[in-house]
């Protein structure tokens, strides 16, 4: 923290709206937060007799520091960063995930994440070929092929076109991908943190392709990125003509270099890398293109070792983000069970929550806005008496999928993939209040 | 930008996706980027006709120096930070407007943004002391006066409590103060920028009285900020126990420090000092305050002396943000008119158009979400034929209140008030391009 001016203004205006109040000394005013934070240790949070034992009357008069000293001006930070007591949110990396930090992935803290939206310093990455940085003026993006007509845009072009905003999630198909054959993360970080979500505001792909005219036969839209990976995509031509977005902003800025600046697409419920960042062709066919990251990457082995192609949906599912392995319980008494659901097919219907491992379920409270292919967060009031617990939720969609157990996954998948594993997840809540990462499994 | 590895990798998996594309020199890229920039500049977004001038197939191979090395590795930035590119989107303070930094303004660079959340990093700052930088694990609130039990809180406390999201505006009741007399700033950003939008993410304050239990002949709180101002306002307790937020988190991550951290009060559609920062002591009583931030300030005189108290509601207001001064128009034909309307006492309900300055109006669409005291997008297709234009937005509420004009204002409210100016407000489209902020009164 910077050093601080005194200021008799700030003082005398202090006093003012204090009157009544004595100035404490530094030694009693850390008198008063131990003892209130003893009270917090022990009363519950619910009832009202007990939310007296914190009351102020037996406290002595309380007048922190910071209220006595002017603060930082408003010019100090032309772009704001988060608080110096919150350093340790911030994305994370797990070194031997990748050979290089260019084909890597970065983590979201959804830990510490609320609500439904992922700021633009949070958005989970994962790179083929390192994210470049190209100058908004220089970058072009081709659109071209079965088309009445073919066109190069630049920037000025997109952003002049009908705009929309719309608040998507998007996900890695590799989320909670070591938890198949039952490796067990330590940290919700790292079992779920390939999710994010934003608004996202652009242009409707819809648009050009009525501007430039489809071609009678076109069926396949190949969608490539200008990072040196030339990240690459088939996408059928209905989903493209659908709802997907070439985004230019997320959460109301231009956006940030790694997800995509200045043109990404934006691809609603299906899996990460066909929302091609960079984007800087497409282009219009009769096939797919069959390229690296739709064969070598991102089909999914089954038990016959024949493969899964063009598995494009994120599957219903959910995850308890408090308590978690980062968050352990406090106490025993009241604990308001948070988590996120999601499904790529549509609004998010309803989430179950067990404390038993899946024997018995009771519905949560959807909270906030309940929006179509968009994280939903989800609260469960609970009053934990302290013995071992066995935290699940299971989330539904409204096209009735359901989210399943790792045993119904692995019945129908089998054991090899490592992409689209959205089964319910277990927190194993211990006497001690630590949470830890389980598998409950029939077999 | 940092220097580049080149890697054959990176080359190998370009040429593979790429194999069709010759590869091109630095120059006939550059001469390809200057072409395609003459066509942006002449031809219209609609018509596919006009849309083939920009055709790819005469223009060279288009490979551009950052498809042709690795990009930054994953690890490079824990917490994000926007691009190098678009250095000039930040918060901004006008010099003569106060005495010191520290009881200043910044304002949101609204010019710049899309949809309707203004991320963290850009929310307008108003500070009566400046800002401190307050440790979560020291911090507390105070919530006493006429309650069954009084209660001092920490941040674990407030935290476990059942958590709400929504997103709200808030807004200085001084945004385009500075209109009121005919003064007229050059800038969007500076007749604007006093209002942001996130998802607030804390407890109701609701959930505090039911649990504290409020005594009978409880009319007013007290809201009293921990900075040094001790910013203070008397808030009636029907509003608070409606949907008063005590909100730790924005756009899902913890408050900035200039935004309330750890913990501030959301009033939703309540001028923008009444949302209080830093919030440290929640008074119940039977009478309002009469605190300094209620008399000498966020009170407006009257042409016959008299002072309007207690003027809480924001009220219905919008404005064009596209285009405006620091974004002129780029040339004749397609202009999607864009902007955004709010009002503090619901949802939006729709927003006219004028390009004469009045005499007539069409309706804009509402693009995206339209949510309750929340920031909404409208949106405008516009072919501007070159002439000059005066714009206007106007919009009302469900609730049935109207965006006035100046004159209309002026003529309930008089010329001495700075605060609560919602009128109409017109940008002067200059044959060049220019876009100018003029007033349009009949008087």
């Amino acid at each position: 923290m910077e050093q601080k001016k005194t200021n008799n203004r700030a003082v005398m205006a202090q006093a003012e709206s204090e009157s009544a109040v004595l100035q404490p000394s530094r030694r009693s005013f850390l008198r008063g937060s131990a003892i209130a934070a003893g009270a917090a240790a022990t009363v519950g949070a619910t009832g009202g007799a007990a939310l007296a034992a914190g009351n102020p009357k037996h406290l002595p008069p309380n007048v922190p520091p910071w209220s006595m000293e002017l603060g930082d001006s408003v010019t100090a930070e032309p772009y704001g960063i988060p608080s110096q007591y919150e350093k340790n949110v911030h994305r994370r990396t797990v070194p031997w995930l990748t050979p290089t930090g260019e084909s890597s992935i970065s983590f979201t803290p959804i830990q510490d994440l609320h609500g439904i939206i992922t700021p633009n310093g949070l958005h989970f990455e994962r790179h083929h070929g390192g994210f470049p940085h190209i100058p908004k003026e220089d970058f072009r993006l081709i659109v071209h092929g079965m088309l009445e007509n073919e066109r190069m845009y630049t920037m000025q072009d997109i952003m002049r076109l009908p705009q929309v905003s719309r608040i998507h999630f998007v996900e890695c198909p590799a989320n909670s991908g070591a938890e198949w054959r039952g490796a067990q993360m330590d940290k919700l970080q790292f079992t779920h943190g390939m999710v994010s979500c934003c608004e996202w505001t652009g242009v409707l792909v819809k648009t050009l392709m009525e501007e430039l005219g489809v071609k009678s036969g076109a069926k396949w839209v190949l969608a490539e990125g200008a990072d040196a990976a030339g990240m690459s995509r088939s996408i059928p031509i209905e989903k493209l003509g659908d709802d997907c977005i070439l985004a230019y902003a997320q959460n109301g800025e231009m956006l940030r270099p790694e997800q995509g600046y200045p043109l990404r697409l934006i691809v609603p419920g299906f899996e990460g890398n066909m929302n091609v960042k960079w984007i800087r062709r497409l282009e219009f066919g009769d096939q797919p293109w069959h390229h690296r990251e739709e064969t070598s990457k991102y089909t999914d082995t089954m038990e016959d070792g024949s493969s899964r192609r063009f598995t494009w949906f994120m599957d219903a599912k959910s995850v308890i983000t408090s308590p978690c392995p980062e968050y352990p319980m406090l106490g025993k008494g009241y604990h308001q069970i948070r988590g996120l659901a999601w499904s790529g097919m549509g609004k998010i219907k309803g989430v179950d929550i067990s404390v038993d491992g899946g024997k018995n379920w009771m519905p949560a409270r959807l909270e906030g806005q309940v929006l179509d292919k968009s994280l939903t967060r989800f609260v469960f009031d609970w009053e934990w008496n302290g013995q071992e617990a066995m935290l699940q939720s299971r989330c539904y969609d409204e096209k009735g999928n359901v989210q399943p157990t790792i045993d119904q996954l692995r019945e129908v998948r089998g054991t090899w993939s490592i992409y689209h594993n959205n089964s319910i997840h277990t927190w194993l809540v211990q006497k001690s209040g630590e949470v830890l990462n389980v598998q409950v499994s029939g077999k």
